[in-house]
Parts: C-alpha cells; structure tokens; sequence
C-alpha cells in the first residue's frame, strides 16, 4: 500500500502534527493532570484499571482537537482543558467497553485490561470514566456542549449495536459501513472539535465548520486505520498486521475485496470471516486478493475523499496557526499509512 | 423471617404503596411512553434489548419517587417526566451491565438479556441507555439536576467496583458493606429524590431532606432486598431464594452469621462463598446459621434503622398527600418481607 500511497504523493515530507502537538502542549499538560486526578478513586481498582489504559501510550488526538479548536476562536479560561479531558475519559470508557465486546487480548502492544482485570472490570471502570466525563462537562455549566457530547455518547453506543449487528455480514454494503464507522468513530471526532468553537462563543457558521472537520477526519481516521490493519507495521500502529481478520471484522478492505471477488473467492471470504479460518495461509491470501482487486488503495482513496472534505470545511475560516495544524492532521490522518 | 418481623410490627395493615402509584398514576403513563421512545433506534436491536428488560415488570419506585417528589413541592411542567425517565434509564442501564458483570441468568424470573443476545449487546445497549438518560437530563436544562445525577452515575459504578474488588471476602466489615450498597444502590435512589425539589426550586432544606430520605431508603431496600434473598418468596421477589448465596455474593446476612459464628462455621462460609459448595443442602445449613445468629433479623434491624432516618429526614417537612406516600414507601420496603 506505501507504493500506491508514495505515487498518490509525489514527494511530499512525512506528515506529523508537530503544530498541534506545540500549539496544545502547555494545555495538554493540564489535560494530562485532569486525567490523573479524576480517574482517581478511593477504590484502588478503579485508577489501575484507568491508567494502564491511559498511560498505554494513546496519541490523545481527540483532546488535542478540542484545544486547537477552542483556542483558534480566541478562548480563553480553563473550561476547554475540562472538555477536553471529558472526551478523552469517553474515548477510553468506549475502549474500555470495546475489548469487552470484542474479547480482545491486546491493545496498542499491551494486554487488555480485560486480559489482567477480567471482563468485569472493564466494563465497571468504563462506567466510572463516563460518569467522570458528564460531571466535568456539568461543571463546564454550557448546555450546548453538554448537548453535543450527551448526543455523541447515545451515538457511539448506537454505532456499537449496529456493528455487533453487522458482525460477520460480508453482505454489508459500503453505505452501510459508513453509518457505522460514522457514528462508532466520526460522532466523537464530530464533538470533541465543535464543543471548542461553542465555549468561545464562536458563529453557527464556526461550529458547523468543526462539526463538519470532525466528522469527516473520523471517517478518513477510522478508514485509515483499517487499511493498515491489512498492511502497516505493527511497530507504528500498536497493534498486529491481521488483528481485524483474525477477529472477523468486515471492515471496508474486506468488503471491498469480497464485493470484487468471483465465487470462488467469496467461499474463501465466508470459510475466513464466518468460519474463522484465518490462519497465516489465509491471512496472505486475503492481502493478495486485496491487492488484486485494489481493496487497500481504494479504502485510501476513500479516506482521501473524505479528507477532502474535512479540508473544505475548515477552507472558509480565516487563515490561523490553528486552522493550519488542524489541517495537517488531516494529512497525517491519511499519510501514517505510508 | 416473617415471624420475627411480624411480632416487631403487631398487627399492622400490610404496606402498599397505593397511594404513590395514584398519585404518580398520570406522570407515569408519560414516563412509560417517553421510555418507549427513547429507547427506540432505527438499529433494531437496540429497542429489543432494552423493552426486554424494561417491560420485565420492575415496580419502576425510582422515577416513582420523582415524579412524587416534583410534586410535593408544587411543580408544574414536564421536566419531571424527563428526569424521571432518565432515573429509570440510568437504573436499567445499570441492571443491563450487573448481570453482565455477576453472569447472571435470572432477573425477576425472566431470562436475562446476556442470555438471550449476549454480553456484547448488554454492555453497548446499557451504554446507550446511559447515554440517552444524559441526553434528556440535558434537554432539562437544569445544570443542578444534571449534576446531582451526572455525580450519582460515577458513585454507581463506584460502588459495583467496590463490590467486584470485595468479591467473595467474607472478612468485609458492615462498615465497608455500607460503603458499598450506599454507592450502587442508595445514590440513585437519593438523586431520585433530590431533583424533584431541585426543578420545583424548592429551598435548599427541602432539597437535602429528599436527598436524605432518598439515601436512606435506598440503603434500608438494599438490605432488605438481601434478607429476602434468604427467605423472601420468590414469586414476590422475581428471584429465587438463595441466588446470592448460589453466586457467592457478601450480603449483610453472609456478614453478620460469619463474623458471628464458630471457627467450624466459618470453615463452612468459607467453602460455600470462596469455593462455591453452594447445593441445597449447604443453603439450608446457611439460613439454619443465620437463623440462629440471628442474622437475617438484625439485617432487617438496620433496614429499620435506616428508614427511621430517611422517616425523620422527611419530619419538618408541611403534611402533604406526597409526603403521606413517601413514608408509606418506608413501610412498604421494610414490610415486604414479611
């Protein structure tokens, strides 16, 4: 996939998000000490659980979002570093409760809290973390935020149900795949960069910009990660080439490569994802179809697509050191896959 | 059991709590439509789920006692019907998520959703549920309301990790097991309460008198809920005589006859709740001990304790027809165990 990338882009310089990671780090900081304090509990389970998960190593993107965002309309006060960590503890109650559902041994190159504390936990610390979450946003006191990230929590959760509903289906079309993967990973992405233009009281126009930014960077990030599965280094991603296939998921390379394949790969695409026959042999075979039908580049390409519309998003807004970086991540987003 | 109580009691009319269902009867018809719908998803599972376990027969006394509580100091409006709705959410969710975390299959003699759809959708369905409890809390608009309940929903999950970590540790003091069932169970029933007066601005006294008989007939249910296990009649109950003992559970009964038996019993206790010996007979020879330690009525003892205190937190307080009912709910949770 790197060489179809490489092609795509000429020669650009690797992409980082150094800006984002300058602009936001003293805030960070304070993020970093907020998520200290309140995953704290004087049940000692509760902040072992939490911070082997928090200290895993995570980029902590979606806070970042919420800074840059708050301070490109001018913000100023502590209520965004309070935001900022509530969709964090969201993200990591939603991970918490993910491993669960999916059973899960590893993640980020580390065991699962689940693997070490047992399922019971993870799913008791990932209410706990939400809870969290919701009364630092009412400490916030803004009830648009609070609207926003009260709906992202339902949609998440909902894009959950939909994707256990969906497990297994290689009949699931690419539309539906993208309600799915919109409400799982983009409606987070979505809320943690429209609450920074709504605490600083910024236009209609402005938050419906971040919205829009924050939903289609999700897409092109959770696309992304999916094509790697099928082909990035596990040092970079943390996670093991092959992860999704040998958990059955249908995510959009497979449903690509299934959609294009003759009947004799689809029997081989059901004896994988439905029967569980994904040993080494069959991992190779499901790259090679992929790569035949252009499955991993195509699933690029759609990120890329969606990164497009994220960038046009923001294309209105007054040229700031914030709208730069938060473009950047765009590139990032998209580019980590080289 | 019945015998003990009924000599402490005389001759007393058997508690109800009619006149909090009549009273309640019209905003009830509201909150069970606006479960209905909030419940509902396009994702079909979901609505499944959910109706499954909402409309399993529970007494619905939570949002009862908001909806009453509202009342009592001379709200007008809708907000009641939301926040109570949202209790109700709350306390499904967290039903949904118990059964995961305890494994069991049983709940008010019906199958328990795990069984039926699995973990997978308890967790997610649960997680929704919460998230749809915020959204309507939200709607509220009341950020007092929302913190009351938004705190309650970390002290849960608290308290069911404070359970899972005291799992099977029969050396747990009362103390400790106060900690816990005022956490998982008498923080919801407390922020029932408390935002009745909370959205009918009733003053602060007012507000930390219902805050105050909520806790403590939270913690007097609780208990009695734990004696019954051990001689309620299961076709009362919904659930069958001896579930704590059969899943290892530390209840106050277990408590009290272990710290108060001999070393040869609490070799017994030992095997039953650490190692699951739990057959009929090891049930038998459990209720014989607490029956003569007398266990299970000093368990109804403190539940009694408790509702005086929630009793006198209701003391200053105007006669009203919702204060009449309220007490009522005191005699009916410490009666029905007769």
């Amino acid at each position: 996939m790197g060489v179809v990338l490489n092609l795509e882009q000429g020669k650009r310089e690797p992409a980082t998000i150094q800006a984002l990671l300058d602009m936001t780090a003293a805030d960070m900081g304070r993020v970093n000490k907020l998520i200290l304090s309140k995953a704290g509990s004087d049940v000692e389970m509760i902040p072992e659980v939490a911070n082997h998960l928090i200290s895993s190593g995570g980029k902590r993107l979606r806070p970042m979002l919420t800074l840059a965002a708050a301070q490109m309309f001018g913000y100023s006060g502590e209520n965004h570093v309070k935001l900022a960590t509530s969709v964090e503890f969201m993200h990591t109650a939603t991970l918490l409760h993910d491993d669960v559902v999916d059973e899960s041994d590893l993640r980020r190159g580390k065991k699962t809290a689940r693997t070490i504390w047992g399922n019971q936990a993870s799913v008791l610390v990932g209410d706990f973390l939400l809870g969290q979450a919701f009364r630092m946003m009412v400490e916030v006191g803004s009830l648009e935020a609070l609207d926003i990230l009260s709906a992202a929590a339902s949609i998440i959760a909902e894009g959950e149900v939909m994707q256990l509903a969906a497990a297994k289906n290689l009949d699931t079309t690419e539309d539906e795949h993208f309600a799915v993967i919109k409400a799982k990973t983009a409606a987070l992405f979505s809320a943690a960069a429209e609450v920074g233009p709504v605490i600083a009281n910024a236009s209609k126009n402005d938050r419906a910009a971040l919205r829009s930014y924050g939903t289609n960077l999700g897409l092109a990030f959770q696309l992304i990660d999916d094509a790697l599965d099928y082909g990035g280094s596990s040092k970079d991603l943390g996670k093991n080439t092959g992860d999704d296939f040998r958990e059955g998921k249908v995510t959009l390379p497979v449903i690509l490569a299934y959609r294009r394949g003759t009947s004799d790969e689809r029997a081989f695409w059901k004896s994988a994802i439905e029967d569980g026959n994904t040993d080494e042999a069959a991992l190779e075979r499901a790259t090679g179809l992929m790569t035949r039908h252009g499955a991993i580049a195509d699933t690029i390409g759609r990120a890329s697509h969606f990164g497009e519309i994220a960038r046009d998003a923001l294309a209105p807004l007054a040229a700031t050191p914030q709208k730069s970086a938060l473009i950047e991540v765009i590139d990032f987003c998209i580019r980590r896959v080289v």
